[in-house]
């Protein structure tokens, strides 16, 4: 068994590439669930959505969100409405959400939700949402000080405004999901997968029980480096890092994962920072990490695995 | 200045018709919204949309619900996911209640809201919700005595089933619209469309304050007969009319409407029965009522208009 702590497309990817080479269901993953947003009363939960249609291979490649052979016309209609569209719902993509919140409406927890869309979809990896309870990323704008949540600030402002805080607001109060902990404890081991540290991984790392169990499995965790030579390779890591305090590099997120991680892996590109990053007591592997095609997440989970064998 | 008392199809083409011959300014409409439905999360007002869907004359006249050229995309993929689709929500339509849910979400009242979408589609006849508090019919089902929402009567249940009693949950508390005392007040004309009597017009009814408000203007109230020949032209009226005590014809809907009208328009079908209406002491014209075309419609308009000039 193993664990995955999982944001979106790059955890997904990831993932795809772990069930290449272990069956699915050997793998739980751990999802964030602090981007997840109510919108036109929808219960939306983009990372859940991102993983599970990556793994049902049925994910829009292009965009890095939402569904193949989408529809728009929903949208087209709300707009025309006068309606708020810049977050952009499919119309195969809003069935998904419509389920959701009719569930959630009938008193079912966001656990099962989640593994009966998993299951409508083919998938056996088992996917759990962080918690069941309400976590919500706010970040703080640099220039206003506005503190907006995660959803306006990465799609309406389009993580283009400099940000000086980031905030999970309910974190403490929040339960993991039943499963996650132990999901955690039996892990032979748990990977960190190479999403955004501050906004995918932290909100996991916020709620206290998650926080504390893998604390005591800090031998067996492993994180894959979301920042390659430098850069992200989707998203605003980089510049997130940098806005934080942190250096936007291997060594920057070898600091930030120092508490709770015993090897890092980084990809070639950043041989010369191996040295560096060792002086800091972590553990640390080279290797390709762009997962460019499935070859390739399969390889580098074959390196995941093989670290504890 | 003439007010409408509206359920759906019925009043929606009346309203078209009245439009033909009066200006659009001087018509409010007064809507039941007993038959609202909170699907999904989303806030669904049925008699609301096919009046303001009928008005921009871009209604399904196939279905009498919806909108033209309609795609079901969202639906589909809602059925693969094992969702609820009894009640069809075409993507269009989606958008719809997607703009009220996130608008209601922002604390906006449902008659502002009406109005905004009204107004998005061209409208100018005045829509008012009957009311903004939450009034919900409910129908108790003859053979289980179970009580379901009307929704699903009509369309899980196709009206198929004999019911026993219809209430309307939270009426006595209701308010009416902000304008809709005032629109009955000064109406020269207060006209009830030929709407199901007992679950599309009953629910305005039921509003305490608009009953009074009625009963004071009971001279200038005239009904429009939705019966026609013992059958209603859509929906379950006449056996509902049977079910719940009446007479499924037009003595029955004058009955059933006697201490609230002063003239009950009926079909040319049923001038056999204009004696027999008025010696129940109600003013009884008969004239074409089948609103097969924008024509006819336009002629019962000028005749509603006749009554009073």
């Amino acid at each position: 068994m193993i664990c995955v702590l999982a944001g979106g497309v790059g955890a997904a990817k990831l993932l795809n590439g772990l069930k290449d080479v272990l069956p699915s269901e050997e793998i739980t993953a751990v999802i964030n669930t602090g981007d997840d947003a109510i919108m036109h009363g929808l219960y939306i939960c983009p990372d859940i959505d991102t993983v599970t249609y990556t793994l049902a291979g049925v994910n829009n490649v292009e965009t890095g969100w939402g569904l193949q052979g989408e529809t728009w016309v929903a949208m087209e209609s709300l707009k025309k409405l006068g309606g708020e569209t810049w977050f952009n719902l499919g119309d195969k993509d809003l069935a998904t959400h419509l389920y959701r919140t009719a569930r959630l409406s009938e008193g079912v927890g966001l656990k099962e939700i989640t593994k009966e869309i998993a299951s409508a979809m083919g998938i056996s990896v088992n996917l759990l949402p962080m918690t069941e309870d309400r976590v919500e990323t706010m970040v703080t704008l640099l220039e206003s000080g506005d503190e907006i949540s995660f959803q306006e600030y990465f799609v309406k402002h389009r993580h283009e405004v400099p940000i000086s805080s980031v905030r999970f607001n309910g974190s403490q109060q929040a339960q993991a999901t039943h499963g996650v902990i132990d999901a955690i404890r039996e892990a032979e081991v748990v990977i960190i997968a190479p999403s955004n540290p501050l906004v995918s991984i932290a909100p996991i790392f916020s709620i206290p029980e998650i926080s504390n169990a893998l604390k005591e499995r800090k031998e067996d965790v492993v994180a894959v480096s979301p920042i390659v030579a430098g850069s992200a390779l989707k998203g605003p890591a980089d510049r997130l890092l940098n806005e934080l305090g942190y250096e936007a590099s291997v060594e920057g997120v070898a600091k930030y994962y120092q508490d709770w991680i015993n090897t890092l892996i980084i990809d070639k590109a950043d041989f010369d920072s191996v040295e560096n990053i060792e002086s800091l007591g972590i553990n640390c592997v080279s290797t390709e990490t762009v997962m460019s095609d499935p070859q390739i997440a399969a390889s580098l989970g074959s390196t995941l695995l093989g670290l504890k064998r």
